[in-house]
């Protein structure tokens, strides 16, 4: 009878992946970066439940993890925005098969 | 200058997606269940570190999610297994993206 003797090898890169995105408002705001780049003022008109902290936070921990970058345009009045990384920009794959498999849940 | 005058469109399928695979054990059984069916014995063995209270409570989650299920063999001694159904081998796409784009993390 089959009995597993080794450990299940924990798909690291896989938790690693999930742990990246899976933040409140982290999806919601890929999607949206991986179309155009965004100014933290029309994420939160886009997100209007999501309380600004939040934001900002969730948008602290992405530019961490590397999916995405805040740009200050040196002008009056100040202008910044957020826009997706080429490593972020990879996410359009996981997202599109989340999305398929989520269309049948 | 371009303003965001409508709510961002949560993708509410990747959300759902997201939220039936996060769970801490869940990955690591659904990857090995996408490969071969298994016993709650084999499991354990597989993830030493999960207490058996965790991992019955995360099966019965993904059971109830519709993404494996629980057939009893009439034999004896009692046998039980877990096996992926149709709409969890689905979850290899999704998996195979979060593990390529992990691996870049």
């Amino acid at each position: 009878m089959y009995q597993r003797k080794t450990a299940i090898k924990n798909d690291c890169s896989i938790e690693k992946a999930l742990n990246v995105v899976s933040g409140k408002w982290k999806p919601a705001i890929l999607s949206e970066l991986l179309k155009t780049n965004l100014r933290l003022k029309d994420i939160q008109i886009g997100l209007p439940e999501a309380s600004k902290r939040a934001l900002t936070q969730q948008l602290k921990e992405m530019i961490k993890d590397g999916l995405i970058e805040k740009e200050d345009f040196n002008q009056f009045p100040k202008k910044t925005e957020y826009s997706i990384t080429s490593l972020g920009a990879q996410l359009s794959t996981v997202f599109a098969a989340l999305s398929k498999f989520g269309d049948n849940l």
